[in-house]
């Protein structure tokens, strides 16, 4: 797990499963690494550097786990957090899900908040189950996980109550980046709400009891960043929450998509880039067996401080 | 892996993984068995025989697998398909995992169909990787895996594709049988609809490619026992859709209850029972460190026969 052109990073040693409320820890990394900006861990092997393609044929697990140590390593510097996506390591059976909780436990060694983007959803002891396998041990503990809110609040408290019982979090699914969520999640209700707005109103009632020192609920929602004219309404309805903005970059949405998920006060959201951070090498090295792409993780980083320049010049305009 | 009282089932052999269409496989199986049930494999530590606790003290993954192969044995010569519970495993981190999947086989390997209830949503890429781990390989195939519907039809896609190329299914999250599922499918849209009608149309849609020769669907529906006023609308909505039924025992659905969510002709529906089944051996056996619990086995393959017996009863009234 040693990827050439790449150490441990510069900041390690401070454990991000410390006591406190997990909305409080994140807006205090988010305010010392200067701002709200995640980095998602979506690795995929025929998308890894040459390098580690070669050096790790044959071991894809090996492969991805090698690429999001150097990616941890490139961006702990400038990031308060990253978001690893579970469906990447999953993929590979066991040993794959082996390697997502190394990568968690390696992200904290360096000093990075840990959002475990496993959109996880059942009912009564089986979502119970499932908090347990993100929250219960403290070595590879999560700072926050994906849920699903199809199930409904009883599905989802006992992940929020363990959560908030471990100075951890959740993000519900509310809105989400992709084209096909307006199908479902844009419809309108008789009562004049769009079913988004329904489970905003439902997530921010969830939330109301778990309100940190900073005004900010350990219950907080994900809202896509290509949705803007939704997140205006959707911030209103749920001002307690922190929004999870995956979709920047990649996926379409731009800075100026992000701005209506802030609150007023500038804060309030957790802007996510990954494949526009964590491939940016494909622009600049040459990829492929000749290539080598052997300092991939110097366009990483480049990457990891645009995107952190961008979402710090919104929020200053905002201001 | 050899819990006392038990022995391999009398009808193993025949791989669940075989060519065909996973609705008119499932179908078969039914027809082949006597009734459309499933049991969940929901195995929660505290709850096993005593003999299971004490001789796997200190490693809980080896006691739910060991379990679950003793329910595998008693259950696999009564009914057609057994659906294991992906979050009483994942509980456990790797480990877990790999025990999960050692019972997917195990069950395959006595000629039970595999339904893996994992509520797997997200999108693009990362809803393909999910298939992967489920339908790629060939040893641990699941014949369905339980999918989340909220992220639209397009995050659905991929996994319904890659089943349909595995002679394999899905079932869509539509109406769920926990109380708290109606603040949220419940909800009446400014159509008429209510949200779980508008996601039975959607998923209705995305299965009408994918219809085999029995005239069912390989996109199938999860439809709680607890909501039978509903069923009845749901099945007019879903005609070529299996209705994968929870709730049916200990969650509180009964057989009335399940009676809507069968098609005119009989069939359409798979009806499970968890707990009622697998935990049956709390009403005849005194389990603790003195009862024992040795002769558990019996007592699941009475509920399961039980169960079989209840639901061919109620489809021959409907006949």
């Amino acid at each position: 797990m040693t990827p050439p052109g790449s150490s441990p990073g510069s900041s390690p040693g401070s454990s991000s499963a410390a006591a406190g409320h997990f909305a409080d820890r994140l807006l205090a990394a988010c305010d010392a690494k200067g701002a709200p900006v995640c980095v998602g861990l979506d690795p995929v092997f025929a998308k890894l550097p040459a390098v580690l393609r070669e050096m790790h044929a044959g071991d894809p697990v090996a492969a991805i786990e090698s690429f999001c140590a150097g990616v941890i390593w490139a961006v702990a510097e400038h990031v308060p957090a990253v978001k690893p996506q579970m469906a990447c390591f999953e993929r590979y059976g066991p040993a794959g899900v082996a390697a997502f909780f190394r990568i968690v436990e390696e992200a904290k060694r360096c000093g990075l908040l840990v959002v475990a983007d496993c959109k996880r959803g059942d009912i009564g002891t089986s979502s119970d189950h499932y908090a347990h396998a993100y929250f219960a041990d403290e070595a590879t503990r999560c700072d926050a996980l994906t849920i699903n809110s199809y199930l409904g609040a009883d599905g989802m408290q006992p992940m929020i109550d363990r959560a908030a019982a471990t100075a951890a979090g959740v993000f519900a699914l509310v809105r989400t980046s992709n084209p096909g969520g307006d199908a479902l999640q844009g419809l309108r209700l008789a009562d004049g709400r769009t079913v988004g707005e329904a489970v905003a109103d439902m997530v921010a009632a969830a939330g109301a009891g778990h309100v940190g020192a900073s005004g900010y609920s350990s219950v907080g929602a994900v809202v896509g960043a290509t949705k803007p004219a939704d997140a205006v309404e959707l911030r209103k309805r749920m001002p307690q929450q922190l929004f999870l903005v995956p979709g920047y970059g990649a996926q379409g949405g731009g800075a100026d998509d992000v701005r209506a998920c802030f609150n007023p006060d500038g804060r309030g959201a957790l802007i996510t880039a990954s494949r526009s951070v964590i491939y940016a090498f494909d622009k600049t090295v040459a990829n492929d067996a000749s290539g080598g792409g052997g300092d991939w993780t110097s366009a990483v980083e480049a990457a990891a401080l645009a995107l952190k320049e961008d979402i710090a010049g919104i929020l200053q305009e905002k201001n």
